[in-house]
């Protein structure tokens, strides 16, 4: 299915997405869902969360704000999404930086993410190798963790995307490039963060969690590329950037995405 | 008193809302309280929540993000305002999802809250009826819930307000149907749980909680009329929002608002 | 150095700040600081909080939302500060509002911050003197509490900024007011809490903490200036504030800051 055949899907069946991130990402995270025709619930306590995943239609797992709860929800989580035989989607925030957030990235990529969404600071560490990542920013080129991305999909035997300049997906046969966007978006606290739950509304759709990928990833860098027009900074991107979420038509995001197809095995 | 003399009121009074609420919300909210006129404290520890409730002109309690902790700060956020005489308004966020809400809901409900704020889902779901909701989301009409709204009132004792495209408010013998707003609200993550704030900002003025609950939706619903235009998604839609919501005159509260009075038992 | 020189190094060097802050701050924070040039990481846990404090150029302390174990995480962040050399800001939220606040306000203060970034209510309570505040808003003059911040900042043997209309920052000698900014700032949930971590941000380079903290309030309140312009309401001016902290040239922020050096022990 083409992106915007995805798009039209997910504005038809509104799906529940159910989003354990940080609380930085919380609230933008919520209206950029809500913007781009899903619906959001940031359900996150142990004592509900993975009866919640049987609920929802995906769940996403963002590390960004760790502690021993978020843990303990996360896997109650995951463990329920399994069970109930839905997708979830993992976002190892700054997964290389401190002792704790490489044991817990650890952790859940042993539990086979559909999808694992990351900078490519964050796909070169979880896939083993150096990065020079600071923080929560990455400092490395999308294209430097390609080969790591290749072998992490393989790994996990599910679909791996790196984003930043070039965005970069593969399910360890399949890849592309998908490029477009706005200079403003790094700039835009949560984005990434936010771009991960938006990768959980489209594989709650059920279909192939690499064609679903690539349509959260283009339907983001469309709209980013159409809210850059007009905006004079990182503030006024914002809402320009919710209203492009909303606002386009699967036309367009199938003759805006700037894809390039490197490699099908399928 | 009209609305509008509410509104001059609350500008004068500038009411301080302890905001027990969820980490979505917690932004927005403030944000909404400051615009309006009152001062915002998110304040939900159990060890100052309590202590903390006789400072406030009201408390405000609402489940969207819900934990072990949370929960022993609300009990004790209630137990000081009730002792100190200050109204609270409760917001059930998707009470019928999970069965930590459903026993947290039931146990805040019957601790007589002043005003209950919720989407028709989650206010049938309250009074023991079947809704169809999924998550946050009310799939429920404001219509169907009307007579559970009156049942939920008069069980209460306090007000109940269902609010959707077009409001609902009882005290169980009064009611009414406020009208406005915009279809980009339910697209902005978290309006209702600010709308709940917002509700205890008005019933903090000391007056008859029906009058401040009105008075609250209509202020909300006619900023949301003035904000819809020249907005174009939800993005542009939530800066115009805060603005109008600031912006707006007494009297043009009182022209504005549309209102249909159902009953009037007083 | 003046403040122009030092946003220049800002930009250079995009220093690394860990924000432990509170929950209605996180968001708008890290927006804060990617639009002036730093780097935002939002982590607090005990676990990671004092081995990330290592990596980061400067570590900011906010009791805005306060619990146990954010206690916990400010303890351990601040005791990784030191024992690597890095500067630390605390901004202490509503410390005169509860006993569980003027507690911990007091332990942090002792552990001797680079920076207090307060309004004039809190610094007057942190200075042992009696505020008129009421929940986070501060109900006093900048000017009331000038000789209360210079009293603390020889205690502490660092720096103090009272904010308001006017800022006032002393070191205990040294002294300056900075006027400008915007009256729709204050009705802005968290700017405050966000231009503490923006002072994390320009202590985080190293050099001397009063013209830091300068440079700091100097940037928020020429961008405040700016963004003020075309702004109708707190809303709208709030993606303008973000536009202008980016756009603000180094130039312009010389030539705009409205300083009033009133002693210059140096």
């Amino acid at each position: 299915m083409t992106s915007g055949a995805l798009l039209k899907e997910l504005r038809q069946t509104n799906p529940l997405v159910q989003c354990i991130t940080n609380y930085v990402a919380m609230n933008i995270a919520a209206n950029v869902l809500l913007a781009a025709g899903a619906s959001p619930a940031m359900v996150s306590d142990a004592e509900e969360a993975g009866e919640f995943a049987g609920l929802a239609h995906a769940l996403t797992v963002n590390i960004g704000t760790l502690s021993g709860p978020f843990v303990e929800g996360m896997r109650a989580a995951i463990a329920g999404a399994q069970a109930a035989g839905k997708p979830w989607v993992l976002d190892p925030v700054a997964c290389q930086a401190t002792g704790l957030r490489r044991r817990v990235s650890a952790e859940l990529l042993a539990r086979q993410p559909t999808v694992v969404r990351g900078n490519a600071s964050e796909i070169l560490s979880l896939a083993g190798e150096t990065s020079r990542g600071q923080g929560v920013d990455g400092r490395d080129g999308v294209e430097v963790a390609e080969a790591a991305a290749r072998a992490l999909a393989r790994q996990t035997g599910g679909v791996v995307a790196v984003t930043g300049a070039v965005d970069f997906v593969t399910d360890g046969s399949r890849a592309v490039r998908i490029g477009g966007g706005s200079p403003w978006m790094p700039l835009n606290t949560a984005l990434g963060c936010s771009l991960t739950c938006l990768c959980g509304a489209y594989v709650g759709l059920g279909g192939d969690p690499f064609e679903a990928t690539v349509a959260a990833l283009s339907h983001y860098a469309v709209a980013g590329s159409h809210a850059h027009e007009g905006a004079t900074g990182p503030g006024s991107f914002a809402p320009r950037f919710l209203d492009a979420l909303h606002n386009l038509a699967p036309e367009a995001l199938d003759a805006g995405a700037e894809l390039r197809v490197l490699e099908d095995a399928a």
